[in-house]
Parts: structure tokens; C-alpha cells; sequence
């Protein structure tokens, strides 16, 4: 590859519905020049993650859509090649919102902090378990969900990158923690390695009537990735002062049409529960808090996580789309060059 | 009547889909005895609310339903007129929930204090703006809502007993407030009593298109009495970290079948807000609180509050759809006697 090229994947329009590859394009433009203030940073590697969805759509939301004909957007791990900042010099790796390209001249607010050189943790690791995926489940899980020892917690997408790392913490944290997964082989991984106390495969089993099995005296604490039918379900069998925090809906992200709500949504005044969204975004001042906080849990072997890495820039595109199969088996992550 | 006959009306089917009086029926019996530890009182006033659509189904719910065949449940303001207990002597008048009829036999516990005999305020206001009408309106919005100065508060059932009482107390709190109500009349008079600063009439307004006139920054607080679309339509248009309280859903109480949830609760999480709900028996141990707050404000002129109240017990049954079809003009007071 000529290093005096960015490649870069731009989109090219809106997906309507079902989000496919097409709605991106491959180019090749000149690397960027490095302005005053700037950093000139090389992306080593790209965090694919469900938002990504609603990040192209033109809907009101907590971010501004990406506009048709640019580039991207995307949480990176990158290697600083040029600096004109103070706080920057050639070879330390940050973390940057680079995008999914080759080089992006960015300024230092931007970047969200140096990597220390020292922690014995695989960089990509920054993206997972220890980045915005860890992060989301970290602040998601204790701030909004508030788990006390002795509650009963469900997560869906159990097996998925947030998921999983929601679930360990939950067991972390004292509680009894509930799965809901689309395959029997993610069942087995989240029983046998991230040590939940029960899994339902949705596919496959009636999730209400799984839920109440396994969680005879109701939920305390639901973290809901999907939405539909199953936040539904277990909106039904919440227990007084329940937490429904909500963290996404991939079940609903590429419809064209609003899906209905959760009918069963008066459990919340039934129960004095409350339903709670949140963006990790809010909580960006204690990145470096949370991220401490999972690093000592992964090495002390608290947390177990996968990583998918899917090697050339190229491929993000059709790889975005197994996070909407549920074909992906960790946090995908792509190796950009 | 003859002092030795205790009229009370019964539930005598459950009703399915709208509530209709014929649910009821009164018929005599003889005055309850007069246990040990018991006290017999005579109930003057009988609260009407919503709620006690829910009391008559046996769905799931926070309360035992009222079961066949028995009296219907009710809270009253009573006079004790006999008395095997310490606390209570012939002639207090006390809060107690003496169901429809014209005596209970209750032991201390079923008892929720004695009135002041000195409170320059009617009797019937114990069972409105300082019962548990007043106390809805006072816990959810200032505990759940959480109302901080400058923010805009948007009411459903604005002109109705818990509802204007919110607005009042919202406006007290150096809020905007805006009310959703069913008629000009009702627009009219929160306007130019309760002190709204804007009133919309969903019967003949496009309620989303109101609200963007009459919330151009979006909606802070939602306090929630009625459900269906327009809850949907308001979280459409909350603000980040907004607040949505689930008072009640008045909308939805006679449906045989779930109604559709909110498909905008997606808002939720894209402006990090949390819809919780609540019922006034969690705030029991702070009722003298709110009530002594409420009393303050009503004598000051600070709130404003209409009762309609309906002589006889026989009535009760079909004064009740009143609150159902909105055609009541104030909180709906039964005089038993």
C-alpha cells in the first residue's frame, strides 16, 4: 500500500430499511495535510458497533447523522504520525474517533487519551472490553441499572460484546443474572465461561415463560439491547423499584417504520419502576475511571471477553452487518491496514 | 334512613372493556359489630378516582382487586362513632379507606390520622387537594418529576384533580407549564386560574404541532395521566435527561386488550431520560408532609382546586364513568349521607 494514500469508506447514501454494504464506498484520496493545533494520526484499528445504524440515518438524535459523501464515522485505536500538539509526539497510540480510514488530521480535543504503554493488554482491547463496548456495559450497568447484591438481572444480546461484559459485571456485583441469546453454542459460552446463572435462547424457547423459571420472584434490573417483543416480555415481569435501562434496540434499528411500543409499559407505574436510556457519551469524563476499573477485573480474570477482528478496512462494511444477523461471536473489531 | 342499616354497594361482576355502572349494586345489611382493637366509623365523604378502574379487574397489579361480591373499595373521610381503641374516641373525624358504604368496623392500622379540628379548610378537601388527589400530584411531581426552575412541564389531564394541582404546583416551582385537556372551557380555566402558560385542547388541536409552538426547546418534565398517543406524541419531543412520569394512563383502563406502547420510548435513550412510575402508597409515612405543604399553598391562594360533589351514596356508581368520559369539573366527592 502506498503510505502517501487514505484510503477511506465514505457513505454513499441512506439505507433505507435493513441496513446492506452498498450504502458505502471504497475511495482514495491524499492523506491529510497537518494543520496548526493539528495530530496526524494513522487508525490501527476500528470499533464496529451497533449505533453505527442510527449514525447514517438523517433521524433526530444524540449525534448528527453522517452527512452522504463523507467519511465514516468510527471510534479508532491510532498511532499519533505528526503532531503540531504539545501533548502529542509521533509513536504514542490514543484513542481517536479516526473514522473508517487510513489517516485522519484531527486536533487534541478530539482524541480521548494516550494508552499506556505498559498496561499488558492487547491494544484492541481499547475497542472491547476496555473501550466504548466496556465502558457502555460499565456506566450502563452501575450507574443506571444500580445493581444491589441479591437482584435478580436479565440482559439480552447476553453473548453480544456489551452483553456479556453487562452480565459478568452483574455476577461482580453479587446478583443472580439471567441471559437471553439467539443460539444454543451462546447459551453454553455464557453459562460455561461468563458465569451466568441461566440462559434462554430466544430462537428457540418461549421467553416469558423462560423468564419465569428463571426468575421466579421477577427482574430487578433489565439491560435491554433489542427492544420489541422481548423488552415486552420482560417489562411484564418486573419487580417493584425495577430498572429498565435501556441501551439500544437492534431489533428496531433498521425498520422503516416506528415499531410499536412496549404495551406493557404501565409496569412501570405498577411496579414504581422506571425505564432509563442513557449514551455513553455522558459519561466521557469518567472514561479513564470505568476503563481502570475493567482492566484490573480482565487481568484479575473477572471478565472474560471475545474479539472478532476482521483484517483489511475493506471488509468493515460487509462485517457491519453481523452485528445485525447476530453472526458476530465477540466484539468486531477491524484491523485497518 | 334508620341508623341501624349499613347501605353498601358491591361489586357484583367484573367488568369487561369500559366500566359501566351496572358493575354495582347497592343493597343493606346490618351496622358491623364493634370488635376488640376495632373502631366504627361512619363515612361523610367517599373519594372517586381512576384508579379504581384498575381495583376492579384482577389483572396483575399493586393492590389486590376488590373481589366479587364484595364492597367496593374506597377512601373516606369518617367519623369514629364508637371506639375499643386508645387513639381514636367518638367524634374525631379521620382519614380511613371505609369503602362504599355508610359504616366500617377497622382497627387502628386501617386508619390514616385524625383531621385537625382547627384547619380552617372544608372537610372535603381531605379527600382532594389534601388527600390523596393533592398528595398524587404532589410526590410524583416534585419526587419523580424533580422540576428544577426554568424547565418546561407539559400535563395531561391538565384541568382534571390531579393534573391541576400539578400545573399549580409545577408553576410554584418557576416552571413553564403547559396543559393537555379535552375541552376550551377546561383550556380556559387553567389559563386563567391554575396559571398555565399554554393550554392545548387534543379534542381540536394537533397536539404534536401544539406542543412544538408551545415547547420550542422540548419538554423537561411529562406528567402523565393518560397514555396512548398523546404520551407517544410527548416523547417525541423530550428534552435530554428529561423526566416522564407515569401517574396513570385513563386512556387505557376499559381496553380488554393491551393498547399499543409508546414506539417514540427510543427518546429515551437517545436524550438519556428515564420514564418511572410511582404510586402515591409508596410516599404513606410522608402524607402529613405533603398535606401540611399542600394546606400552606391552598390558603396562601397559591393553588386552586374545584371539587364536584354528588349527594348520596346511590350515586356513586354512576358519578364514577364521569371520570372516564371527562365530563367531571373538578375532584369527584361522594356525600354519603
Amino acid at each position: 500500500m502506498n503510505s502517501q494514500e487514505n484510503r477511506r469508506i465514505c457513505l454513499v447514501r441512506r439505507p433505507e430499511g435493513m441496513i446492506d454494504p452498498g450504502v458505502f464506498a471504497l475511495e482514495t484520496a491524499a492523506v491529510p495535510a497537518l494543520g496548526a493545533d493539528q495530530v496526524l494520526i494513522k487508525n490501527r484499528f476500528l470499533s464496529l458497533d451497533p449505533a453505527m445504524r442510527g449514525w447514517v440515518s438523517d433521524r433526530k438524535s444524540y449525534i448528527e447523522p453522517v452527512p452522504v459523501g463523507g467519511v465514516m464515522r468510527g471510534g479508532t485505536i491510532s498511532e499519533v504520525v505528526a503532531s503540531n500538539c504539545p501533548d502529542y509526539a509521533p509513536g504514542d497510540i490514543v484513542r481517536a474517533m479516526g473514522g473508517w480510514q487510513d489517516y485522519a488530521a484531527v486536533t487534541a480535543k478530539e482524541l480521548m487519551g494516550t494508552i499506556p504503554p505498559d498496561l499488558p493488554l492487547p491494544l484492541t482491547n481499547h475497542l472491547s472490553v476496555l473501550g466504548i463496548t466496556g465502558l457502555t456495559a460499565y456506566f450502563g450497568l452501575v450507574e443506571v441499572g444500580q445493581p444491589k447484591e441479591g437482584e435478580t438481572v436479565v440482559v439480552s444480546t447476553a453473548a453480544g460484546a456489551v452483553g456479556s461484559i453487562v452480565g459478568q459485571i452483574a455476577k461482580i456485583k453479587g446478583c443472580r443474572v439471567v441471559g437471553i441469546t439467539g443460539s444454543d453454542a451462546k447459551c453454553r459460552w455464557i453459562l460455561e465461561e461468563c458465569g451466568y446463572d441461566a440462559a434462554i435462547n430466544y430462537k428457540t424457547e418461549d421467553v416469558g415463560e423462560a423468564l419465569r423459571t428463571a426468575c421466579p420472584k421477577g427482574v430487578d434490573i433489565y439491560f435491554d439491547n433489542v427492544g420489541g417483543e422481548i423488552l415486552n416480555t420482560v417489562l411484564g415481569q418486573i419487580r417493584r423499584r425495577a430498572r429498565v435501562v435501556i441501551c439500544g434496540a437492534i431489533t428496531q434499528y433498521n425498520n422503516t417504520a416506528p415499531a410499536p411500543g412496549p404495551s406493557n409499559y404501565l409496569q412501570l407505574l405498577v411496579q414504581s419502576a422506571r425505564m432509563e436510556g442513557f449514551i455513553i457519551l455522558n459519561y466521557m469524563d469518567r472514561f479513564m475511571e470505568g476503563a481502570m476499573q475493567l482492566a484490573q477485573w480482565v487481568l484479575s480474570g473477572q471478565i472474560k471477553h471475545r474479539e472478532e477482528i476482521v483484517a483489511g478496512l475493506e471488509n468493515a462494511p460487509a462485517a457491519l452487518m453481523k452485528l445485525f444477523d447476530g453472526s458476530n461471536t465477540g466484539k468486531l473489531i477491524i484491523q485497518i491496514d
